[in-house]
């Protein structure tokens, strides 16, 4: 079986096309329309581009995108991949693959000379069939945050 | 020996204060003048944090910091910590140390839940003092460019 779909950047109406239950499969999304609306501000102010795949006019998948310009590598860009996910239902029809490979186009596009992600040990293997190898360790720190932070900050 | 030295953002000024030499140490940086302030001005569009070490008025070290915020976690936030770099001769005297806790600062201010970076396995430990844990696989693909990037690209 194969789903029709295509991939575009994401528009603030596409929270209305099921975008938080599509970002739910990675971890729960419990924005508010209002908070999720500022979020999205936000990362337009901060150029991180939200790409989402749209089947039937719903949203069955998302990944985002930071492009970072570096001092080193002659003032190149580097590519972070980030949050690629697919409705459940939906996992394996080639989805995730079309996301990643419009964001490896993407990074093309900004001349980027190398696009990271952090992935689980368990889907190297997926990663590898779209041309990614394994190089450095991820290290991670937890941060507390306490009170908790507002939902309405500008 | 201990080396006086302080931590503050980064200045345009700095690239006269041998911002670019502390940073070869890293990987080699061959900006013109020109060409580096329009990266750092790329970089302040796109809100990447941009520290130095100084000491006796030139850069001894330098580190940067992406922040980004969520869908996920709440609309909560995630610094991303690049380009770790302190000039050889004073490696080895807590430069890195300072700089590193200054970004987990900033991340804490940005009411950031997780702070992550990927470093070479060689120096794990390092960032375990920090209070970092090994977590992800980081993943990698190299993009051919060609013809050679323009350095003055707006």
């Amino acid at each position: 079986m194969t789903v029709p779909f295509h991939i575009r950047a994401m528009y603030a109406t596409d929270f209305q096309r099921g975008f938080r239950e599509v970002l739910g499969a990675l971890s729960s999304v419990t924005l508010s329309d209002e908070a999720a609306m500022l979020v999205f501000r936000k990362r337009l102010r901060s150029r991180v581009l939200t790409f989402v795949a749209i089947a039937d006019d719903r949203v069955v998948g998302t990944a985002s995108l930071l492009i970072e310009t570096k001092f080193i590598h002659n003032g190149g860009c580097v590519g972070h991949i980030e949050d690629v996910a697919v409705l459940p239902d939906l996992q394996g029809h080639g989805v995730g693959h079309a996301l990643v490979q419009h964001l490896i186009e993407e990074c093309r596009k900004a001349r980027c000379y190398k696009v990271i992600l952090d992935c689980d040990p368990t889907i190297i293997h997926w990663y590898e069939t779209l041309g990614f190898r394994p190089w450095c360790q991820a290290m991670r720190l937890d941060l507390e945050l306490s009170p908790p932070a507002p939902q309405s900050q500008p």
